[in-house]
């Protein structure tokens, strides 16, 4: 794990780190805080949206503030394999910046695309360099915290804690999912549906409970992230949720700084 | 004032709007956050450094949260005058993005250059169709925590509180300030006295105490932001100052974000 930045933030250290990836195939940054005395300290995974890299997180969430507080590890992955040999797109939503935390099983997306696997297993014994801890959370905002919920509900037992902001709740039925799916699962609906929280939560083998925060100005509510199908599935099979519509607020990490103090809380109560 | 983004943040709303600047020749943006109630709220400035636009601190710092809390209109400027018909050169530290918070009297910088007026004055006025509080702080970080410490103490009145995080503090003595000077003032060395806090703590007629950080591992530290000539001068001057070297720190917003919580709260012991 090659050191690329190095900061003092909040009493701890603000790290990102390069390593090669076996699970990809290629080289990844990883952006890691480090509270004080972090060698046993819990982990919390951040997954970011559309278009993101590992810096956005860092630099626009203030995330740190609340991790320092409650002596949180702070992991934020890169959205995508990335490199001049993996498979991209001229649009913003597949390929580079947009790996939709699965693994393709199409051409060309098959051979680095498994951004899944790489977050539940190579990063999970890559943050062991760091901390002993065996407890994870996992949150994520709008493609992220599509990951967030659907690695939770498909990887019981690994992670203690989930959260997301501005989720892309129903990727079955809105435009990004299905440009996803198609891309990178091919047109089999069952492989579409293992990565549907909405779907998981049905045969969800434990009860994780889930905060979700969405903006009621949020420009994508009405289009990529409504919520109607897997909000009934949660009561449908009496899975915990707390979702939450905050008035006014949109799709920006001005909507995520302002609650992410809340979601570290939330993490902190199952972690600590 | 055209609003070009508007996000709710923290309970309040994180605005940036562009207006034609009569003082500057051009247009600008200049970012605000209005919390909740701001009818009457005091006004902070946050005067970015070089390279910056009225965007890092907003994206970056965390401000809004201790603004919320305390009730304090944040205003971002830009760092100098932009467009086409701008003088500019091809250096970071010089020109857009590097306005210093003079007026230039040298050819070509002169025509728009004039970044001090802009924000003791011209802003001044435009701010007031937020709020009607004439109680104001000014705060900034590297070029503008120079700029924050110099136009407090060259308007006295006009301000009531003053910090600064890594500033510039004698400009006199370090590269950045001797380029930007001989290029926007000339080679009239008195021009460049006026523009130094530690010559102007000398003379200035009120005592505002003031707050600085700065980071002890910032690798400009040594080269560019030294202070024991300030330092000495404001004791020479009884003028009061906290000085805090934060060990560990950078010149990064990691360091900004750490205390800017700090700052606020300095900010509102005087404002409220």
């Amino acid at each position: 794990m090659r050191e690329i930045e190095s900061h003092r933030c909040f009493g701890g250290t603000q790290l990102v780190v390069e390593h090669h990836s076996h699970t990809l195939g290629c080289d990844m940054r990883v952006a890691v805080f480090l509270p004080e005395g972090y060698a046993h300290a819990p982990v919390l995974y951040f997954l970011s949206g559309l278009t993101c890299s590992e810096q956005n997180a860092i630099q626009k969430s203030g995330a740190q503030r609340w991790c320092a507080e409650h002596g949180i590890v702070l992991v934020c992955p890169d959205t995508s394999p990335r490199g001049e040999g993996v498979a991209d797109s001229p649009d913003y939503d597949l390929g580079q910046g947009a790996g939709f935390y699965l693994t393709a099983t199409q051409a060309p997306w098959s051979a680095h695309f498994r951004m899944d696997a790489y977050v539940t297993t190579e990063l999970v014994e890559r943050i062991a360099a760091y901390t002993d801890s065996s407890a994870r959370g996992i949150t994520g905002h709008s493609m992220g915290g599509m990951g967030a919920i659907r690695l939770a509900l498909a990887n019981p037992g690994l992670y203690r804690s989930v959260s997301a902001f501005s989720p892309i709740l129903q990727p079955l039925d809105v435009p990004w999912g299905h440009k996803a799916f198609a891309a990178y699962l091919g047109e089999d609906r069952d492989a579409w549906a293992a990565h549907d929280p909405a779907s998981l939560v049905a045969g969800a083998s434990e009860r994780l409970p889930i905060l979700v925060d969405q903006g009621d100005a949020d420009s994508f509510l009405a289009t990529q992230l409504h919520s109607e199908r897997f909000l009934a599935a949660c009561r449908a099979a009496d899975h915990p949720v707390e979702y939450r519509l905050q008035p006014g607020y949109d799709h920006s990490y001005y909507f995520v700084s302002t609650f992410i103090g809340d979601h570290v809380a939330h993490h902190a109560r199952y972690l600590r």
